[in-house]
């Protein structure tokens, strides 16, 4: 068995890696540490991982960083594992990191979106950006890896197939996108109350979130030139899920049809990506607790905008998931490995 | 007192409109009809209205025609009250339909989105659309009123004032909605089942809602040229409330405080529409079961583009309060009569 | 106007007393304390009162305290109010305390559940315990009041009448309560996050509840001899609203409409009681908003127990809406001055 | 492999069934039957199980029994496979009902409860009641299982292992169960809305319900004599989860710790069973979409009685997965095949 240690598990990405790994046929979790939590049983803090993690405990950071492991995952608070990147490449063959650390390529757009000088600036850019849709020949034999942010997860496998493909404009992009309140984790704070949270829908951070410049690095490797978009991100009344609806400008006289076929060209042979049929629109709930995309894409002539829409499970296939999709295809296993998992019909 | 009836009241906006016409100081329910619960006490069917309204029951849609009243309420599902105008103004010197009957005044805009030639064709565009913040001078007065779909409310009460200022263009305009399941009424179906509904975000009818042309009919009104807008309807898992974001392209220089300070002086006269601090995103939960309007915006230099939402309870504003509202304008009572709500904290 | 000062209004029942005092027609707000949020503006916590309360802000409880008022309302964390009891006196001509710290009569019972000495016994058993439908004689008048707790509410309503009609006996009565989420306050704290509330029934303090014995000293006072009662609350994934389901023992041949006949005679005075048809349960929903209990009870030959359930809204009729109540009797209003509120239909 | 067809498949049930199956390392499914929804695709029903069956269509019942198959599981409406008992025992070994059709042994039982002459009443009590905990001697080899009811399974694990040991008494248990929305199936219904069932709780069928029978007959075979309960099930605002909180008379001085001890050696060996830390409470999202029960249980000297809880998912350890574990058991496979479920944390 290979082995796994996870730093910052006590958070709900931490959890979901956890719960993940649980039923990978190779990946054995050694160590999980939750600087909030050292000692506490994983059981404790989530009742539901009982039987499968019986007796495993968080440990310190220090103590599970000592300790190694042949692959890292990194879920700790954005900033953090810039500053262990030696100590992390010593522990551990492979890192895959959950964080924003090392998503961007370029320092200024670092400095510009999260503030300050990036801590380990020769790094980026030496990072594949794990997104094994877009970046799939940079991953096996990876040594580390960045693993996306939920949102850009989710408008870049709508956005990104469509755009290659020359069906619309990289101009004037706007992303709506709609999250569920696991996103914001488990702290205590006030926006991810029940009582403030429940029959309620606000966007927030609207033009200014941090997970844009993620997206426009991405798109305009694509586009071949800088991409702005417009990205609003809101919350909405569920605990997992996000839907991106992007809007674009058609650049030709592309029809739904022609859309479609975009994506099944690009996704036929992708194990998570399911491109719906004609007239359905992703509905987060059906690949809630998986590793599953769902996209579909309709033009309109009539405003000259192509509508093109991505749901995804934001632990899943938006953090933790992909992590383990990442992983499986650094190190040469099979890319569904442990991630087989069917969804909850109601 | 003035006395109202009430078409189509066993619906979830017919229900609104006995709640509100409860605590009206002027305006008192002489009867409400329900097709498919004549005879049933209105207790039975909305157990919270028992202590409102303790003796009345469901009439028949003739039975309460055949009555008249002086103000007369339609809640019929699109198209019904088309065949009943002569009938309803025969039965009530002020007619306020809160179908989409009479919204469009373009007969072929009508046959285009909802199929099929108008029942009266003459009456369109003599109907006031009754957005009072758009149209306050044609309702004193008024023997009837078309009250707007919720969605366009919504979408309206972000865009006018922008669009009016010069502030942005008529071009190229998105809106993204989010409506709560309450919108799809009370006829058991699928998709408003709670286990289809709960956890669970989803587009639907993505540009080809029927609403779609009553917003382009008032910003084209507004802009005094033809305008097309990318409408996106989403369902999201909460009982009430609408909220529209919406994109459009900067027309000059403005920044979010011109969009706030164009807001404040649209919106200063208005009772029922507060414009938000800056900083300060609209909430559904902080409108909700009241007639109240939050709209806040920010113009993105780096995209060129302003981003405006507004917050409505999809039940009020959007349907039943706006009702109520423009009847009060209609028959000359306070506009705020019956309106002074103020909704539940948590 | 008689004016109203509030102690502890950042929390979510003080909030809720600002949302009802907003529109009563006597009572006059002329300040309110929330120490966590001295200087912040009403609206900017509580977005929905922006219209009502424009311009009120957060004071200190020394600066409200000094001020005084003719009304004040407490909604302190329990234990405060017993050390302020003096000053608060001197501050109000009437206090209306929400808190626990005087509604239990007997030190050692207050020893046994809350822990250390009673700060002020000799207070114990001199303010009426604040439910107007079992101790309505007490309130015209008082100088001070303690609020029944929430769950005391619920199950007192539903069982008091049978039990001293003689119907169902002392011993043995099990309560088994449900509550929303916002019974647990604003205050940050894991089990109150949507993603752990949401889709989520738990128990929890069961046999070990504060209110037992709340609900223990009042049927005993109708009971005429102590009463043990077995109270488990559970958590339920909605913001507001109580159901307390009663189980007790049949102490003769009782049957379902028996039950009903003492309902209606106990609270046919009552003008925010409503007994339930024959076949109908309460609902939370029908209630939320409101000052509305809403009762029904059968009883079971084949067990020989009765059910009985009383559902309320936690934050109105279960603590601002009550001390409201309170209040307008104290004071010689009308009962239902600033009460008379219909709950949403959807 | 194993071939499985599924009668009633298109039900939330069914699909349950679909799901798990996915994953089963031994049993195929072959067909799945839905009367009102023959010919369409699995994966238009449910677009969760798309990526699981891409190309199932619903056939209809009389064409899934004409092809048999090696196990038959049967979610249809109670009623109808009591109808059907011949042709299903000629089509398939072993045939798993999800029905209540042959759970009750006692013909009397069955027609007080649910009406009317049983159809076959020559096989009641010729099916092993398939709940593992309690009858796992009978199930290997068995050709035919009744699934226990959702409610029943909660119920019956909280209270057999303390019933059998002689900590309660059978005279007086009080059930108090709380289940999510999708116990009410997939038809469209008035109370199964999201706007009827959000936010709201209820109790309904007190003292009614038709799970009662099958409770108070296993109850009875451990008392060794008969066994009346008073059962109430509850409306929750969510869509999967009961949990059963029961309260019974102490037989003698058992101590909390004495209850725990008594789960502990009643469960020790089973596989799917997990008894909580002491001060801990079964939560229904801890086993979401699992086929795993949490049990607690507390006394209360002061009061003399027990408060003993479960929490299953109502579809799964109350439904599909118990069905599963049945089939399992029958044909000598592992008993956790296909269930080895890691619940989602948050």
């Amino acid at each position: 068995m290979t082995t796994v240690g996870i730093l910052g598990a006590s958070g709900y990405a931490g959890a979901e890696l956890l719960r993940l790994l649980a039923r990978h046929p190779q990946l054995q979790v050694a160590w999980a540490s939750g600087e909030s939590s050292v000692g506490q049983a994983v059981a404790e803090r989530y009742p539901g991982l009982a039987a499968a993690f019986p007796s495993l405990a968080f440990c310190s950071q220090d103590e599970g960083l000592d300790k190694g492991a042949d692959v890292l995952f990194t879920a700790l608070p954005h900033g953090r594992s810039a500053t262990l990147a030696d100590r992390m490449a010593a522990a551990a063959g492979l890192v895959v990191d959950l964080a924003a650390d090392f998503r961007l390529h370029d320092p200024a757009a670092w400095t510009a979106w999260y503030g300050g000088a990036h801590p380990a600036p020769g790094q980026l850019g030496a990072w594949p950006y794990g997104l094994p849709e877009l970046h799939r020949d940079q991953l096996p034999g990876a040594r580390r890896v960045a693993v996306p942010g939920c949102y850009p997860t989710a408008a870049l496998l709508a956005l990104a197939p469509l755009l290659r493909a020359g069906l619309v404009e990289p101009g004037g992009i706007v992303i709506d996108a709609k999250s569920g309140v696991s996103g914001a984790g488990r702290s205590p704070a006030d926006p991810s109350l029940f009582s403030q949270a429940d029959e309620n829908v606000s966007p927030y951070a609207a033009g200014s979130h941090r997970h844009t410049p993620e997206i426009e690095q991405e798109l305009a490797s694509i586009a071949g030139r800088p991409v702005a978009v417009t990205f609003v991100p809101h919350l909405v009344p569920m605990t997992r899920g996000i839907l991106a609806t992007c809007y674009a400008r058609l650049a030709g006289g592309a029809t739904s049809e022609d859309s479609r076929a975009c994506y099944q060209a690009a996704y036929e042979p992708e194990p998570f990506v399911d491109v719906l049929a004609p007239g359905r629109w992703p509905r987060t709930r059906a690949v809630a607790t998986t590793n599953r995309v769902h996209v579909a894409a309709v033009t309109d002539r009539r405003t000259g905008r192509a509508v093109a829409a991505a749901a995804i499970d934001n632990l899943v296939k938006g953090a933790a998931g992909q992590a383990v999709q990442c992983a499986n295809l650094a190190l040469g296993l099979v890319e569904t490995a442990g991630l087989d998992l069917v969804p909850p019909g109601p």
